[in-house]
């Protein structure tokens, strides 16, 4: 457990925890107070830590997405569908969807664009909370804007799915869909703040007088 | 200041907190108790609010921004570079650039592309702070999606200036960077997410038997 430890950069007692609540398989016992663990371990740990550190997972969450990973009879569809759902937080879980405000612009904009997504899709609901606090503000930018973004955000889910695709089985995936959805978010925004200030030195040449 | 507060939709102690602290101009006095207040008035106020409640800038930060849009001896590209700086949280703002883990992917990511931006950039080290995590991960497949990543951040940052030059004056474009990059950041994420879900049932139909 040492060598695993140092192996996975994971603490002992860490690695006991999840040992505990079934986040690990146990290693195969060689004597009373040692055990073998193996590449499939180190890889199961990144996968966890992954989940919990990067996604923000529970850990009740974390062995519902790892069960459903090794279940056989759930599809690979259903098993990335589950995993994405864990790190697309949801406001608003238990309201019913179609009469919150902002759902119909949502729903004209999947309709235009032809995406066949599930009714409760929790981003719907986070797309639809954006567009209400808009209207909130009487800001009319987002009818400039909304369809560019849905092009931006088409071009990045489809680098996702050749990344997910290029992975070899089913705990690789996962960890593609948890730590590239969430970091990904992150890093698609910094990029987003940096191509503005590239735009915004293109179309506002500095010319010692203020515009 | 009773009729401002159910234009504003803002409660009168709010008002009153705002123009003590300097973020909404006085009103006309017309009597001793009584002060005349207009559409510029309104209009600061939901400048006020977008950039506490939707940004979550501090009132001191806040101030900031609204006194560097006042001074006209500040060039519109500025007063934008320091908005939208102030609505991109660093995780380390003191300290030296260069040397961070991440850094070297991130700068040869924009020497690729051609993006001309500050070496002080905060989005630079959020970017560069992704990188060391998904290295800390032993994960590669940042390098499988990060240019089309950026091609999907430079299309929203386009839509972003087109809905930032069609404002008329710089508080209305203060107020589009600020809701604009914050909101947007959760829609484009929510926008891709719906993407990813679309593209999934597309590349991965469902057969009935798993995969």
């Amino acid at each position: 457990m040492a060598e695993l430890s140092a192996a996975s950069n994971t603490t002992v007692p860490t690695i006991k925890y999840y040992l505990r609540e079934g986040l690990l398989h146990p290693g195969v016992r060689t004597s009373a107070t040692q055990s073998q663990y193996d590449e499939s371990h180190v890889g199961r740990l990144r996968l966890v830590r992954a989940m919990l550190d990067v996604g923000g997972l529970s850990v009740a969450r974390t062995a519902e997405v790892l069960s459903c990973m090794e279940d056989p009879s759930r599809s690979l569809l259903s098993m990335l569908g589950t995993t994405q759902a864990s790190v697309t937080v949801s406001a608003a879980d238990e309201e019913a969807l179609g009469g919150r405000p902002g759902s119909h612009e949502v729903d004209e904009l999947i309709r235009r664009r032809g995406w066949r997504v599930s009714a409760r899709a929790a981003a719907r609901e986070i797309a639809g909370d954006v567009f209400a606090s808009y209207s909130a503000l009487g800001n009319t930018d987002i009818a400039v804007v909304i369809d560019q973004w849905a092009d931006a955000a088409e071009i990045a889910a489809e680098a996702d799915m050749q990344a997910v695709l290029a992975r070899g089985n089913r705990s690789d995936m996962v960890e593609t869909v948890v730590v590239g959805t969430v970091l990904g978010d992150v890093l698609i925004g910094a990029l987003r703040r940096l191509a503005q200030e590239h735009l915004a030195n293109k179309y506002f040449p500095e010319t010692g007088s203020p515009l």
